[in-house]
């Protein structure tokens, strides 16, 4: 970490912040020019708080030099994480895993059908949420147990392991009995107790959105927190930014897909559906996403969009489904994958 | 609530969007022209999903015509909501109310010292942070219950209200016994089971921040989730929005005030500290918040803003805090208020 | 264009509304409900300016059914519009065309290297700036007409067409005689005196950059612009976009592809160096282009980088552009196309 | 400047990148830790290319020091600059101003009596739009000459200067002529041919306006354009910024009023009917300017807001406008300013 101090800053003042920091176990480097007089901090730094330096009425500016992530970080993990669903193995050069199913589970009936159906397409995993984050609280807040447990029996009747969103920490028991993969919800990217709760009281990987305004840093960071908790096996999952654009639901980042794979040992995996907000896109973002290293595709799917309850206009049918994995395979195997 | 219709929409299945309309309550408004055809639906809209309609491939457009919010709706409710604290009153032409204080409690003395500091410059009421959302696990995560009954003697000895932040649900109850006004964060401006919660659990007035990446409307409908849930004390707190700018921490949106004032019957009040996160900055958006109309101000004080344990670089020190109440009750005076 | 009315609406002032619509020649349908009172607008409504009728005080809100672009627009003229530039065809099913070269013209013999090497790699076209928007006054602006002559060269000795920006509508005369491709930055997206130059006083294919804060609608209609006023050889290139990421210098929205091929028959490119800015993510989000759709890429290529006059950091080595063009083969021959 | 060097740089090249900025002038300071090795660069950096070093593959990153603007930069220049408008003074502690008129001149009696009642009201200055940025070809363009000769017949008439846009450098010879300030619109903030042509070829005041996504920095930086080729007249102006909000039609960054006054010797005003494209909104927004420090306010005036030929919504009445300014003069005279 290097602190840029103000040229007209009194000795006396860089001497007691030079001597906080050797109490606090850092080397210093102190390094003085002509218009300039700057301060490298040498010893890990992950804990130092940059805006508290700031604060320092003789600091002009810091720059941080090691990335504030330990756990996450490639360069002390260089090996991909591959992480483990139920014998599907998910990163590195492993198979493309396609996770389809509906937003909202909307019954038993209907989630056996769609996971039969998404199967049949060539999905890996099942997708369906039984907690639904929603804007209105007049809006349908999901079937909750109901939901978990309508998902157990679609994978119990077609062997596909179950992803569903975790909203409350007060779930956490019934997600590691019932639950495969716990989704966190972009919304709750930053609700830090509940990170902090899936890192230190379940073993299921975690599926990780980015929040719709995050930075990728910031993302790493919540993945850090999970990790830092107790649970190594985070999987990340883009799902569309906040921008100023009109004609999707969100903006669909795809440089995050080398960007994580630079930064982080993660398995990183794109939601197309969520990023578009209309199905008519879905499949060239998967392509994309693909094409560009992605290590999974979470879909949503239904065979009637129009009666979906939640969510219907970024559903593809399961027939468009199974024609994009088709097309996505063979791009896989370009880029020396598979599906 | 307004559908417009594809223009090769077949009739059998506009028929049928009609009837499940008709099944559902509403009143129908049918309109064709030449080159379109327009469904207006008459009756209560607030539960209707757009983006279920949208999904429905003869579906061009879906444009709603009445706000989706209800208990914190203008409309419903002409007369401002005027929010009691320990007698403090909150909203319509009462005095605009200021709140001083840490960002983090960092012991009994300092936060005893600070309290009495910001008193006597003015503040009627006392902020402090005890759980704190932290963007690095790394990072000091607050003195948790220690903080909260050191904020307690604080009000003791100096009959402040307190207002502190709470992150998880499970601290309700302490927070129910203790703290004067619950504070959601930012990063929980849409943890909705966080925001039904308090609705249910508490009768504290709550102090709900605008999301970083959060629109007014969504902000309003997570001021109706804790209102729908039970709990109508809600008092609106903007602290900046993130953008693309890089010479302020956010950017702090002062459009809020006339627009909340105009859609909702809550009181508004402004955080430049996070807003801006530099001191430089607080005073004068603290004045441009008092001559918009802004119900009160909720600013980070500290005697010592370098050694502060989080956040020091956007604390006034008491004596400019002090002069900014000063500047600010003029401003008030002429806008038909008092501090 | 639906016109919802306030409901509290004075008949008069509504008739002579109506009475105004009908003068410029539209046809009214009017449609009245309990609670709402709206009229449609039939005919022609390119040219009605939305935000003048919301300024009436009878007038709640403006929906625009149509689309505001004409010439650009899918609708109007179904086949994808070819562009043929020196004999290479842009658009359609045709060969994705790739456009390499530096940000800069450096010199005469560094073009002509360049230009060789790119030609070798596999691309079609060579770029290269001679008038360069750079943000600062005291940065290098470019070589000018001397920078041309050398691309106008480099043409000659390896038979590439080039692409070059155009900053001022004086230059126009020179870019028609030696220019194959006139691009108009970024920057200059909404520079409607320019975009009306291009449309009126050329005849050569016009590469309009999306703005950095652009919708892609604004986008449309600056194509818009330069089709209204003669010009009809529009290709997009999509750029990246301004957020509050950090890690990469723009965002690159890939989502453009299907949108842009969805509303308007033009051909559209990707710019991956401007976008990430990081010569390391260009590769996969080339292929990731390619895999969605794009009909185009246009990548920097320096053979030192690190000596670059500009931007040298977000370009690629000749040898790594001839990899990835290799691999973008492969991606495109997946997708029905071929480079 | 500081650059940070990658832990394996090899001494060659270290060495090689040393020798480089010695040749240029530049004083080297050397600092080698043990995790890092920086490098200093001692001497004026105005005209050094961040991204340029960036590209050196042994460099990890670059931290400017010294801002990159000089003309504009306060630290050169601690004294307010005052721009002198026909003997009105704009800047330091002189009255703030008040401009009003409509977006377009719409004819030589209109904006005669226009003028006459923003006068009345208690303007200093007239704008009204001749050369209008259509985001539409189809949309009025503005009456061009005509527009410009109505403008000053209404100075005639009233004494009021006037203010227009410029949208071309073909233009600055009427303008020079007619016009007493120079305004350059949002979209041609980076227009650098044009900042160019009104650096040196005319000397009357420039009001340039923010780009709707461009940083306060890109912004001075786009004023020192026009310094820097010898018009140093430059008042600044904010117009409210390009971010995800739906309620307004741009979010008003007040922020940059205490930033512009901290970093430059410019004035600043506010342009609150662009910001928040509602009238409903510009009187807070006004207060709230006057109460942050403000130089002065640009506001849209019309006397039939529903008939004007463009942005009707967000123009106030000749009668609101009058009352704004008493209750502005008000907010002035307390934080020690007239108006």
């Amino acid at each position: 970490m290097i602190i840029t101090l103000k040229n007209d800053a009194p000795q006396r003042l860089i001497q007691q912040l030079v001597d906080e920091f050797k109490s606090q176990g850092f080397e210093i480097h102190d390094s003085v020019g002509k218009n300039y007089h700057i301060i490298g901090l040498i010893g890990d730094t992950t804990n130092v708080d940059e805006r508290q330096i700031k604060a320092n009425l003789i600091v002009e500016n810091v720059t941080r030099i090691a990335s504030p992530y330990k756990k996450s970080n490639r360069f002390f993990h260089p090996e991909d994480s591959i992480i483990d669903v139920n014998g599907i193995k998910i990163g590195g050069k492993e198979k493309i895993v396609v996770i389809g199913g509906p937003c909202s589970v909307e019954g038993l009936d209907h989630i056996c059908s769609i996971a039969q159906q998404v199967k049949d397409a060539g999905a890996v995993m099942l997708r369906g949420g039984a907690y639904k984050p929603r804007t209105s609280p007049y809006a349908f807040q999901g079937l909750e147990t109901e939901g978990i447990l309508d998902m157990v029996e679609a994978r119990n009747r077609t062997g596909l392991p179950i992803v569903s969103e975790l909203m409350d920490s007060d779930q956490i028991d019934e997600f590691e009995k019932y639950v495969d993969v716990i989704q966190i919800g972009a919304r709750n990217m930053q609700n830090f107790t509940l990170l902090k709760a899936v890192g230190k009281r379940t073993t299921k990987p975690i599926l990780l959105k980015r929040g719709l305004a995050n930075t990728i840093e910031e993302w790493i960071m919540s993945a850090e927190y999970i990790m830092a908790n107790g649970n190594e096996k985070v999987i990340l999952c883009e799902r569309g930014i906040r921008t100023f654009e009109k004609y999707t639901r969100n903006t669909l980042d795809l440089s995050v897909i080398p960007i994580i794979k630079e930064k982080t040992h993660l398995p990183i995996i794109i939601d197309p559906s969520h990023a578009t907000g209309n199905w008519k896109y879905i499949e060239s973002m998967s392509l994309a996403a693909v094409a560009a290293g992605a290590d999974g595709l979470i879909i949503e799917v239904h065979d009637r969009p129009e009666c979906a309850w939640s969510d219907g206009a970024q559903c593809l049918k399961p027939a468009k489904f199974a024609e994009l994995i088709k097309k996505a395979r063979a791009i896989a195997q370009v880029v020396g994958r598979d599906i």
